[in-house]
């Protein structure tokens, strides 16, 4: 069973996606709509070889960096498939959380740490106006690296979470709705809900959110944010989504009403995330060490979360979608009322039927991030990808 | 100097072991006698061509994941050496000593570790009745998601130690003696005492003598079982290894003497454990969350320990032996009377005079995982042996 | 573009190296002259194929074990680089900081992380006498182990710095100075000062020091080594030095005077170090589990320490050097004046004018760990240069 590799070529032979190349991922919005097209065409490609247990292997040695300043199952086992199916030997950094360094240091750890780093993917989604700084200062020194001579090969870096933008995220959830609804030539007039659901945890990060609303805002939906009021997201990016979506021939609208917003909906995204402003507010108090001002401020927004537990997704909200079966996402994991909390983001039974769709969306993160790499990595994409599937080197010998 | 692998191909098409493949191993005495033969021979195959510096490696790429809830040196060794020997980069999970997962949990996080898995090694022996069954919802969970289409491979489950039976060991010992006694059709009638002996340390494992009996039983071996009044091990062990030892033409017997246990043995396995019903006892006090129980039950046990000092394998002891030099065996490391502790299993001449052969049991066991793998993962073992020795790849460009 | 490997092939025909053949790498002095120009050629061989895109990976598996007692990111990268360019997948044992193994403990870890091991780092610097000590231990388990048939290959031990010397850095280091004045032959005579610098901070380790003057020392050049009284450094190195000038036709000399160090120098290595008698006395405090003594030691140190705050790289001691602009440098990360602490070894505006040539300085490292492997496991290192780059494998397919 040889792996038909030409379509993929052929999608990509129509795309403009240059700048990919030895290019960096941060925000989706920095991408153009070829750039993004060309990266779910090259994750559809290497799911394909792989499946044809066909290696994809770039590399014959060279290192992924990883940097996780919060603990990560998910993103981290991604990040190293991902790195696996290219060839590369995953390096953990992990500089903790509480370390958030500047300047001359970063610079110095960047540089020290890249001698061989082909890739370096960080999370860092912990404070406001951290975490997207610090990638561009890493990329920025590892830039500099590589013109200096220092480094003989620049780095790409991965935004593996940010404070802004999960772009591994939207964009693994993106192609499930492409692969669920048949192309994204399907994807016009079609209503998205990116909702807020109760759930007892606090501060939740807001960039899934913040991802979902200005990537899926790009391909004509009606994207529809709801949540209770007070917990608004970054301004910035609701402004990106507004931009996208008349660009694109879409909507973008708000509501404080999650009925309002399930009703009619093809796809729902019901998750909990903190107030934008009180994340700001922790920055704040984190910088100034104020860990008194910051467990105060945990009990309020606590406080302030359990007036909304009516926020779940139900059946009967369900009911509301279009047709009754609208496509249930999140990035897993989630509260489940009953399940792993008592009262949580989404009934048992809603979560159980979609179970499979669900595992199936966070499959395809590994394949985002390695198509994220492929293109930084290849010059041109088109002609590594036919010589991947000539050689025909076997993954498996089974 | 060429591998010459047909003596193990020749072997193995003697054998049928086809239910091995897409399996996995969780404990020997589900496994039949024709399989474990397989295994042993494919153990050895691995071995030769290893030393003939051939390489084994099945996987261009891939990962196997390693899930650790108790600290380990030497296994965690042998399965990154497993892993690394066919092909795979170990991404560790570690989920910690504490967090029991349960139902959706597992089955989450076991589907989303393993998008890109081709083995899942754990090791968790800390509460009767948990690790086991903790491993076969993993398994199940994989399961379902191969056939739920989340999953392009099906994870091979390892057991790297549980409640009940710590395979790897125990097939890693029963190789080693294979070969220190000239093959399995020597083993008839020999007498292998394994055997309870005093550590000042409390609650060790009790896979080791409950792996050890429900193995050795099978070789037409005179098993020993010996210990203090009150340090049974699992009941269901104990009558698996009375049904081999009667299918196999051995016999098991149980002693409150270990002299009577070493009297004639050829094989002695001196070993602190912790009794079976106390460790029942410690998983509900720990299910209650009753921590105080659980120290007061330690400082129980360890004055019972003390009761019985004498339970150490001596040079006295030893010479009781058959011909006064039976093979003494441990799975490391031993607590050695004025080395490591002051009172402990084994005198340190004993010790010292069978140290070379204790490093080379424990040599084995890389290769014994590195063939439950195999075994799994390949349709055709002789045939992808046949090919590994043609392509005759060097491990080590010398 | 084809690497040319032929000149690095001519130099090592040139040398006699044979003894680095299934060989360790402890200290720099136990090497001849012979040995650390083989060494320093196949770095920059490796590095030149790397340059061109040539694969160097000597090992289609294997294991490189890193034992890091003490934190460490810059060494740890090196190590992993350097596993990774020659094929060998990295697994940490990381021992703890704590914990310092002997005898029986110290052989038995050895040969059980070793069944697949080709190479052993280990980074123990804490304690005076200890560190080098332990390595030695290791590389006798398991050149014993090797002896007895328990090991199948010897893994090479490389020391990532101890107690006495920090050879990776000390010659990534003397790489960095060579190609800087274009060759060795253009190092006669020039003076590098290795002088003693203000840091807050307390205990940095003296190997780093004494590596330098029992590696530079080598070269013929005038070899000052400069610090406050009181802050001696172990006296056995010091004579290394002396005995290396000599014979070298150098000199070795010692002040302490900040300013005459620097006067004329061509290379300045500004750096904080503990007293070496201060040092052995918190290692004879550990070893006595004083740990009020341990805490008193270090206000006392610290309190000498900051007697000493002149002794800082300043640009008008840079102006003392030859020609006023003498090589800096420094193992990294420094103490940089009010950039990372108010006072520090050496001023802002120093250290940024050597910024690139510091982080080229770091970049040697992984060549030079690579090279101490390759020549410890290649028994014709000419002749596996020669097939690598004949077959002039792609490290990636761009």
């Amino acid at each position: 069973m040889n792996p038909n590799i030409k379509p993929y070529i052929e999608r990509l032979n129509a795309l403009k996606f240059d700048d990919m190349y030895q290019n960096d991922f941060l925000l989706t919005w920095e991408k153009t709509d070829q750039e993004i097209e060309a990266l779910f065409t090259v994750a559809d490609a290497l799911r394909h070889l792989r499946e044809h247990n066909v290696s994809a292997k770039i590399f014959d040695s060279g290192l992924a960096v990883s940097n996780f300043r919060d603990n990560s199952t998910r993103t981290r086992f991604s990040f190293s498939s991902a790195a696996n199916i290219l060839g590369l030997a995953v390096q953990d950094l992990d500089e903790g959380k509480s370390q958030i360094a500047h300047g001359e240091t970063v610079r110095e750890t960047a540089n020290m740490i890249s001698f061989m780093a082909d890739v370096i993917g960080i999370r860092d989604d912990m404070y406001i106006g951290k975490g997207n700084t610090y990638m561009r200062e890493v990329a920025k020194s590892v830039q500099e690296g590589y013109e200096e001579g220092v480094l003989e090969q620049r780095p790409t870096l991965v935004n593996l979470q940010c404070d802004i933008d999960h772009p591994t995220q939207s964009l693994a959830d993106m192609l499930h709705i492409i692969h669920h609804f048949g192309g994204v030539e399907n994807l016009k007039g079609k209503k998205i809900a990116m909702t807020w659901a109760y759930s007892p945890s606090y501060g939740k990060p807001l960039s899934v959110p913040q991802g979902v609303i200005g990537l899926m805002s790009r391909f004509g939906m009606d994207v529809c944010l709801a949540h209770p009021e007070g917990y608004e997201v970054m301004g910035e990016v609701e402004r990106v989504a507004a931009a996208n979506a008349k660009q694109s021939g879409g909507t973008f609208t708000k509501t404080n009403s999650m009925q309002e917003a399930f009703q009619d909906a093809d796809i729902v995204y019901p998750k909990s995330w903190a107030p934008f402003a009180a994340m700001e507010q922790r920055t704040d108090l984190y910088g100034k060490g104020d860990m008194d001002g910051i467990a105060a401020l945990e009990q309020e927004l606590l406080a302030q979360n359990a007036n909304h537990k009516d926020w779940e997704c139900t059946e009967e909200r369900m009911a509301l979608t279009k047709g009754g079966d609208a496509l249930y996402m999140h990035c897993l994991p989630a509260d489940i009322t009953g399940v792993s909390c008592a009262e949580g983001e989404v009934s048992a039974s809603v979560f159980d039927r979609y179970r499979v769709p669900l595992y199936k969306e966070a499959g395809y993160k590994p394949y985002i991030i390695a198509a994220m790499m492929f293109l930084a990595k290849c010059e041109n994409p088109q002609q590594i990808l036919q010589e991947l599937a000539k050689q025909g080197e076997q993954r498996w010998m089974k």
